[in-house]
């Protein structure tokens, strides 16, 4: 198989997208991706899509055809790849293997959601087919319930505080007021977080990723091409990805995630590293307490310590690992099939050096953590800088 | 690159499947094609699963995982693909170049949809999302009258009749009739076709497809490794996919499919053969002219004659080429996403002699051809027995 690099890597502003719709934002993600690269798209052969739920939200499937069509790339194979909130990241993963195995040489992946065109009933009832429609949304278990649930035993277990999860919340929004395509620009306090409105106990307002509209989008090529593109190119050396239950009764514990834990392995062996080696890695905190967790599963800390590791800030920008330097789900925003290419994005950035006021000093390794639904998926990719 | 065979293929019964869920069919389907395979479960490296509109028609997203949780596959990765009424062979393509890489060994690939859970206008609003909703269904045209234009346009170009039309469906009940999974098991007349309802003319409701629950699998091995699991392997020599533009009056012609010229062509190509070398082909009969312009777009006969040939019975069984030996979309049925499984399924059966009373006499070569939309989206693969 081939080294993969990645060449180019291209957002929108995340936010409620009022004035442009699904095709219009994927396309400035996609142009700008091949912008960076410098690549024309005649070059690219293939395309893979991530989008979650287009079906439910904008009536549209079918959505890379769509892609393809908007940014002029037709006859190229055009793939979706779902795994709910990782759909991103399988995208990634689909266009990673498609240039590893040699069958494609220019590839790029794309990250869609908009959200906003429906109401917020039909947002969550959509998310809530990330999760076991029949078993858990039909009984009226949302995201933000599930989660609560994994909350509750995680502070019965380990002692976890609603503060230390309001410190993600507090820590993410730092970071997004330094991230210019963030969501939200402001920083918050842990006051903020504790006295905002109840969600689903014990997760608050504060505690849960918004809604919202995006996308992003990057372009893989083999690494010994690399250099035709870019003068960084940033290697992909983990590509790992595992599923677990669909719902989370059927699971043996609800304060980890197999999968995560799986895929972390898998990764960690893939590239030869360790968790200490990791610089910067963006983890998927839908709600704060997923942080937690997230931290925990990719061996950051000990088990049952993401609350204190998170509370004496080993997780801000420059400590011990930058943690979601975007600014995450909560504060970048969480437009469910861009995030995992989102992710990427923001640790291409930070190991060129082109992060602007969030730049993590040390950045020579980064990870990214993306879960689908309460945890059936999980992908994690380990990017360095390309020799 | 590693050449892949496929070992082991199963279906449900296609039709109104009142009794059994979305979970039910894709399992049973999946275990099928896992005993044919005579593998254990515990083999499969990877599931690949197709399904196009799961959101829209079930309310559940991130399908895969659920199917790895239902047949026992954690922590497997496995990944969702769609291309609208394409996406059970994207889901092959997938499979395909998952095996072919390198990176996985032993890969299940599943197709599945439960359509008949919503009323028939929340399927036809379903299914307008494979084309481009905002310029297409939005305006009113729903799948029929998009191919009714196609139909009136070839008509007008080459003089096509509304009996030649028919001629596919008469065909293609025959060869249903003759296979145990098909939604209908009855021979029609012309006067049956002729007479039937007008749907969108020139479209008659026996020239459309039906909508239909059901599931497909199929289990893929390095072609090294498939004489482990079965005496007679098949060989994937091509798997091609080509996109062209998402709504209809973007193209150049209504006539024909780019899409499946150009993946046609490329699969040619890989599998260094020519149109007269196939013997029984699966092609996407959605609507009965879909079936006139797909032998066209292959090279079965010329631009133009797709009528005429069918006309002449040089399409049906044992006659120059053995066209949608299942009964094809029209006859067998069409779950959307488990639709490029069957066809697969049907040429491995053909193609070991197992097509009982269907079963064509001289078949060393298949070919399936899998549109999504109005072809958008289309995929071909070529199958030969494994040496």
């Amino acid at each position: 198989m081939r080294k993969v690099a990645i060449v180019g890597v291209g957002l929108t502003k995340f936010g409620e997208s009022w004035h442009r719709g699904f095709r219009e934002m994927i396309t400035e993600a996609g142009i700008r991706a091949l912008a960076d690269a410098n690549m024309p798209g005649s070059d690219i052969d293939a395309l893979y899509g991530g989008t979650m739920a287009a079906g439910r939200l904008i009536g549209q499937e079918h959505i890379t055809a769509l892609i393809a069509d908007s940014m002029g790339l037709n006859p190229i194979p055009a793939t979706r790849v779902e795994a709910a909130c990782a759909s991103g990241s399988v995208a990634m993963r689909a266009g990673y293997m498609a240039v590893a195995s040699g069958i494609h040489d220019q590839v790029v992946v794309g990250g869609v959601e908009k959200m906003t065109d429906v109401s917020t009933g039909e947002v969550t009832s959509a998310l809530g087919g990330a999760g076991d429609q029949e078993w858990e949304l039909f009984m009226g278990a949302t995201f933000p319930s599930l989660y609560a649930l994994m909350a509750r035993r995680h502070m019965h277990d380990y002692g976890t505080t609603e503060e230390q999860m309001a410190h993600a919340a507090v820590k993410n929004h730092y970071n997004a007021a330094r991230n210019k395509y963030a969501q939200y620009q402001k920083e918050i306090t842990l006051d903020t977080v504790m006295k905002s409105k109840v969600i689903s106990s014990p997760l608050k307002m504060f505690d849960c990723s918004p809604i919202t509209d995006g996308a992003a989008a990057a372009v893989l090529v083999p690494l010994e091409k690399a250099r035709k593109y870019t003068d960084t190119p940033i290697e992909i050396v983990a590509s790992a990805q595992a599923s677990d239950t669909l719902s989370l009764h059927s699971r043996e514990s609800l304060t980890r995630l197999n999968a995560a834990i799986e895929a972390s392995k898998k990764a960690y062996g893939q590239a030869k590293l360790k968790p200490s080696d990791i610089d910067v890695a963006e983890v998927h905190d839908c709600f704060t307490i997923a942080e937690l967790i997230a931290i925990e599963d990719l061996g950051f800390c000990k088990k049952g310590e993401g609350g204190k590791m998170t509370e004496q800030g080993e997780t801000a920008l420059n400590s011990k690992i930058s943690v979601n330097t975007s600014g995450g789900l909560k504060g970048c925003g969480h437009p469910v099939g861009a995030t995992g290419v989102k992710q990427i994005a923001e640790i291409v950035w930070q190991l060129r050096g082109e992060a602007e006021k969030r730049q993590v000093k040390k950045a020579d390794i980064g990870l990214t953590h993306n879960v689908g639904g309460s945890g059936a998926t999980c992908v994690v990719h380990i990017l360095k800088r390309g020799d």
